[in-house]
């Protein structure tokens, strides 16, 4: 069946969807945009990211195209167009079409895109066995806060990981500090069985699933720092994981050459992979694992 | 008259030439661009413009959309369906149309638009009087070498100048040396006259208007350093300029608040005004000044 996508007012055959060579988010990857999963054709933490769609776009000076509730209609729509029980909502919103000059042109109207995908759950021996990382130079620019559509460095840290049959790259500042993944947010637990992630500021993504996933740790009684770790950290930790709103918690075994505890998932990631599935039937009565 | 771009293959009404949802171009800043001035409808320096396109997207893997010389084609045929004599050509090539995920898809088939836009020459009183531009933080990602699409720091940086009525923003590192202009390159005089501008690395774009306005200095016998200068340099430097595409060599009297020597533009920027128009006419027969 052909896929149905949202574009500028229209649900149109996602085959011939498209957007104007002069939008702003072609030439200038001026614009932002959202991924969100649903299961059950429910939105999980929709209202957080829909906080977080907000947020970046008044980072940017760019208005909403429309208001959030007429935006959760479009999605409601969009998802039964598609026929479509679980899976992710990919947004996008761009500063709009304009004759191409880097300043901001007169307020135009924003361009809208909305597309359905199937869901990208790991494998399950992901899982249960944990992945390799690599460790990557962190090449971005200096506002990674905002989910801005401006991922050239993402795609290319993540190549690199693609070609070394990693499942990720971790991004490593010049001082050797991590900041998170090229698409996922990064973790790691010390000896001592302290949870350890990169602070939310400008130099990492604030991801929806870190934040339930610290509330989680936190609810559990796990003790969380929120600050830079470096290289010699990751060498000597006990546990490492990563998470993004496509993969949940997905358990870290090998950074590079350096093998993470005993080389299977921890203790403390096992139990936030089961939390967090949890956490998913409880908004939407999917249940996986 | 409806301008005529070309757009994979075909050449289009402009106002309805369209892009693919999912082109990385719009998704990730996946691509990169080339805007080249022409004249009498001779590309100026067409054969440097083409190298850097050809360079570009080899550093991120791209294959060329078709052989360099059926773009030539492509390109004469463009200016000829638009009927204009001078102007600039804009060219963008993304890694093409792919499910969206990261990682690089299965070779694909580049997309490639072309557009023409009219002139873009600064006023004669700015070539005159000379302009100001004002300093902001540098926060573009670490390949700035690479002419890419990945842009939006750029849109904030020179959204900041129109807002403060400033012609440009010179970036400044958290080290206080400057790399180059939003959109242009920058060049500082010394009172010994030593033409300064920052070595053409990863941390800056090298211009092609900045290689033939170098070899126009040195051959007029002006004394070039190619390396990081900063704020304090600026501050005691005798004259000041910008270059790039569309504006050719721009005199910069005031940086912020730094009156720069006289405040007028000086002898050597001036000369090398001269001499970039002389080389535009050489090329392409056409005078403007």
């Amino acid at each position: 069946m052909a896929r149905t996508a949202y574009v500028n007012g229209q649900y149109v055959n996602q085959l011939y969807a498209s957007v104007h060579i002069e939008d702003r988010g072609y030439q200038f990857a001026d614009g932002i945009y959202e991924y969100i999963a649903f299961y059950n054709r429910t939105l999980l933490d929709g209202g957080l990211h829909m906080a977080r769609l907000e947020r970046s776009l008044k980072e940017l000076a760019i208005a909403l195209p429309m208001s959030l509730a007429s935006m959760q209609l479009v999605i409601r729509e969009l998802i039964a167009k598609n026929s479509r029980e679980h899976g992710g909502l990919y947004i996008q919103v761009s500063r709009g079409v304009a004759k191409r000059d880097h300043a901001f042109p007169k307020p135009i109207p924003p361009a809208l895109v909305m597309t359905l995908c199937a869901p990208k759950f790991p494998k399950l021996n992901e899982i249960k066995d944990g992945v390799n990382v690599m460790t990557y130079p962190e090449q971005r620019w200096a506002r990674r806060d905002i989910k801005s559509v401006s991922l050239l460095a993402n795609v290319l840290a993540k190549q690199e990981a693609a070609k070394h049959k990693m499942r990720e790259s971790w991004l490593v500042e010049k001082d050797d500090t991590i900041t998170e993944g090229a698409v996922s947010n990064s973790y790691i637990v010390s000896k001592s069985g302290e949870l350890i992630t990169h602070q939310a500021d400008e130099n990492i993504l604030g991801g929806i699933t870190r934040d339930v996933v610290l509330q989680l740790a936190k609810k559990a009684g796990v003790k969380v720092s929120q600050r830079p770790y470096n290289l010699v950290e990751v060498k000597s930790a006990e546990e490492a994981f990563i998470t993004s709103t496509s993969i949940n918690v997905l358990p870290v075994v090998k950074v590079d050459d350096m093998v993470i505890g005993s080389g299977k998932p921890g203790a403390i990631t096992q139990k936030l992979c089961t939390l967090y599935e949890d956490h998913i039937y409880e908004q939407t009565g999917f249940r996986r694992l």
